[in-house]
């Protein structure tokens, strides 16, 4: 059976990534890595995991054991730095590796790229759109993959200039950490739009678009769950629906709505699938794009077992939360 | 002292706008009109209202009361049906005289408007940009309150086309109705887009700013709060923070946020005050304007009796609710 | 493999059941019952439901289909008066037959009931204390399911008197009917209790106990999961901590946390498991017993599931959503 | 007119108190302390302050300031050991002086109080209650606020065991510090009960009382507001609502809700009022007194300004935030 190492595995996404390794009926954890949990039983994390699981040792130290998928759940900064292990399957859940171009680390990620000439071993891997190649997998971003998921099967059909997206996101998209805009007495019952024009997940769609958008992220009073509502002018006679429908036919993760249902974060939240619709603005003649996805989920740590289970050549969605129908 | 009389006054907008009617030092309640309270005493719809109130009535009587204003509080249609009692100030709080083509109402409102050679008698009032002229007021809709005062400065120095905006409102906005997308089971820890390309205040905004938009408002899991995000492409050389800043110099109600300073529901709600926030966007030349408003405060009830102060000619902000600095 | 019918599937219950039922390897749907969307396809439901499921049928015609094992989720008069088809099994998720006092009806749940000689002959089961016996079961009420879970192991070791249940649900706990209390405007930011001293699942409760019980519930403005903090008296000596534990040692849906951890409902949402923590309180020596669960979870859907499986000779858990370790 | 300092201004408590004076009429604002925010203006802690306040300076030179009245929101340790000014009124948030008995701070407050023998000296003030005698007020807790309004005007007419106070409450209540259970990411669709037995309101209500009582507070997931739930044992032919009625019949800010009619937090948040209903448990006969307030209005800064205006012999209500019919 593969074994599988987690590297900051007491955040958000090392936590969500721990769940689904747990469920993957053939995988097995040989390493949970986490500083400040280091030493620590794995019900230190949560009361749930038990004395199955190794006690967290040092991310180093994680990093070290041998394990035939990595998955790196650490900020952006540190997992620039890393050198990866030879021959492991590393997924890697932060935007260290998503963009080709070095020079954009400094003004999107506020650091200059500590390994520039590596980018480029790298896949960034949406599967539905750009199936992982290699074993360097750079996971996309939350927002990217709902807009990408949206948008990339209409590139050809729409114009390329004026292309918005609006965003919106449950609070778990901000991590664990302690800051005031993730205090609950700032997120509840309250709604405000942050990084206008400079959130870091902005070239990250450019770039595999192939042409710049106007992106704005909004926090959203709920734990998770992302939606994002995108702008785009058709070209003419453009089958936007049928590009869509295409794109996704064979998937099991992503759902093209018919008409007429709206797109709703209840029906995706604790999963790892997506749902998709399409509207269209009788007054301006531009078509609405819609995504709602588990920001945790497809995207996070349902896609990073998504593209690891591909690279290791397992069935695409071991591991993964499905649907059911929940209220 | 003027008197009032509010007709409709058990739904949401009817009970905000009794609430500044009592806090107001210069009017005085002469009838509460209430199909389904008529005959109950005021406490019947809250318990903070006591014997000082006169009994519920039905709308009709309420209407023939003898008021110096009287607030419509009514569902568009039953609205636009009415006849308006000669000399008393009317301020509509529905859609039902807002648009000055008749010919827009089946389409957008569902119904054909039954006085459609009467439109033009009523003043689409608000106040900051368009002061009411004469006493039959049309009250903007809580979309087309927080889309205009973030645009109508703007137009001059901005493109007439792809203009978008992306609205998110909670959910008193849709009424104390009840149907299924007011159900607390649909609308909490959940969010999704509704009525996209077809709401009804689409063809409201479109009119006031000369051209037409792309309009799509999302249900917020909030109780009350409404904020639109304004995507458009600034004219060469176009100073529109200045714009914004000279429209509202003289405002008590609306604060152009200096730079830096995001938006958010929380310091608006309960207020009738509204916030905008101007931005740009690097990668795609775009500027955002963002306006935050309490959908039941300058969106509803806190727009009606600043209207309705100017049109009794009183100081524009009796009865309403300022900001403090609640937490 | 066994058949299931479903009656009143339209419901919360009634489509957590399915969601649970689909989920089951060894359960296969042969009717959906909804007078509501009788001929409707299964994905008038919900979009996610597809064409592997038979179309809606009115009630009758599902309880006529022949199934091996029924599941009842209708309002507690209707299900009074059911003739329960012979042979199957019947998992009633109403409260028609959980009272074996017949005269208790109409004080606490409003009718007389209309089958008060068969009470007897069926079986309230909550499987880790009172396995099914029969193939007549009444699932237990959500707040008796907390209630039971955290006091009946305690029954001989605490005062019979003065013991207090203070209860909190989620909004899905009330269905999915239209009504004032559920709409999201009255719910969100919100907290109130209801139907104080007066709810019916206190005599289900205290007919369980033995004793009666003072309890409060109350609406909290969630989505989904109920929490109860239970007061008793301990007796002298009493080991509550070694009784409950005791009595869940073999469970895998209900945990005894350990000292220190404190319940959340995070933890039980979207799971058919329970968490129970026992606190004391040095003031007055009272012991505080704490369960949390998903109301549609082991509160209704999941239990159903579980005293289906027990009925059937099946493997306990089948079907049911068993804790991951999310966020 | 009157000036007034306020110590530790940047915090949650700090900052509503900031809001009431700048709505009292007769009262003026001479020093804002705030060691973190120490030579920033006024609207580093909030966009809508302005340039007519001075700016921060440290806590102690705010209280080197010669105010008629000082009110300081410091955490508990701090208050403790402050010497207060001479003349001064002084309105103390924290709970710092509001145990007579220094013997209870360790244990409760997790620290030796510095100044036990100046304890006597403070006048524990709520005042429906115990209306302010002297110049040294210590402002109630929030929760003990609530559980007095409730029971204190029960005594005698109750048993004095067993009594529980079963409380929930808003993020807010827990201050605008940043730590795990403040984070959105834990607090939202969640519930916890905490400190358990532990909870230092605890001993503050049973010094009010005079017995002990069983207090288990929970964390709500909504912005501001408390609930408390209290069951009692009447004593033989107790007129329970005659002493509540009587006890608040001359009150402006606690109203005793007729029989029938629910408390909900809706109707108290954003204000300095409270909320009292009484139900009775026909099963066990226990009476249940449940009071809603705001755990920031009635419950920290209304009191505050409600003590302050009664020592400076000013009309009780001035500044406060009176109920409005807000939805």
């Amino acid at each position: 059976m593969p074994s599988a190492a987690i590297i900051g595995s007491s955040g958000y996404s090392g936590q969500e990534t721990l769940d689904r390794v747990l469920r993957h009926p053939q995988l097995e954890v040989v390493a949970l890595g986490s500083d400040s949990l280091s030493g620590e039983p794995a019900s230190a994390l949560d009361v749930r995991l038990n004395g199955s699981l190794p006690p967290f040792v040092s991310n180093e130290e994680a990093l070290a054991a041998t394990a035939d998928v990595i998955f790196l759940c650490l900020d952006n900064e540190r997992a620039a730095g890393l050198e990866p292990p030879a021959d492991a399957v590393i997924v890697d859940l932060s935007g260290a590796h998503r963009l080709r171009d070095a020079d954009l680390y400094p003004a999107w990620y506020g650091f200059e790229h500590p390994r520039p000439g590596r980018l480029d071993s790298w896949s960034y891997a949406l599967p539905e759109l750009y199936p992982p190649a290699g074993r360097l997998i750079a996971n996309p971003g939350c927002y990217a993959t709902a807009s990408l998921l949206a948008l990339a099967p209409l590139v050809g059909a729409i114009e390329t200039t004026g292309v918005v997206i609006d965003a919106k996101s449950g609070v778990s998209g901000a991590g664990r950490e302690l800051k005031p805009s993730s205090h609950a007495g700032f997120v509840l019952e309250n709604l405000s739009p942050y990084r206008v024009g400079r959130h870091q997940h902005t070239p990250e769609i450019a770039q595999a678009l192939g042409f710049p958008v106007c992106f704005v992220p909004h926090l959203l009073p709920i734990r998770r769950g992302l939606l994002v509502t995108c702008y785009v002018q058709p070209g003419e006679a453009a089958d936007l629906r049928g590009l869509l429908e295409d794109a996704y036919a064979a998937s099991d993760l992503v759902r093209v709505l018919p008409e007429g249902v709206t797109p709703e974060l209840a029906r995706v939240q604790h999963t790892d699938g997506a749902e998709l619709a399409l509207f269209d603005d009788p007054a301006t003649g531009h078509a609405v794009v819609v995504c709602a996805l588990d920001n945790l989920g497809k995207g996070a740590a349902g896609q990073a077992l998504q593209n690891a289970n591909l690279a290791l050549g397992l069935d695409e969605t071991l591991g993964l939360r499905l649907a059911g129908v929940l209220v």
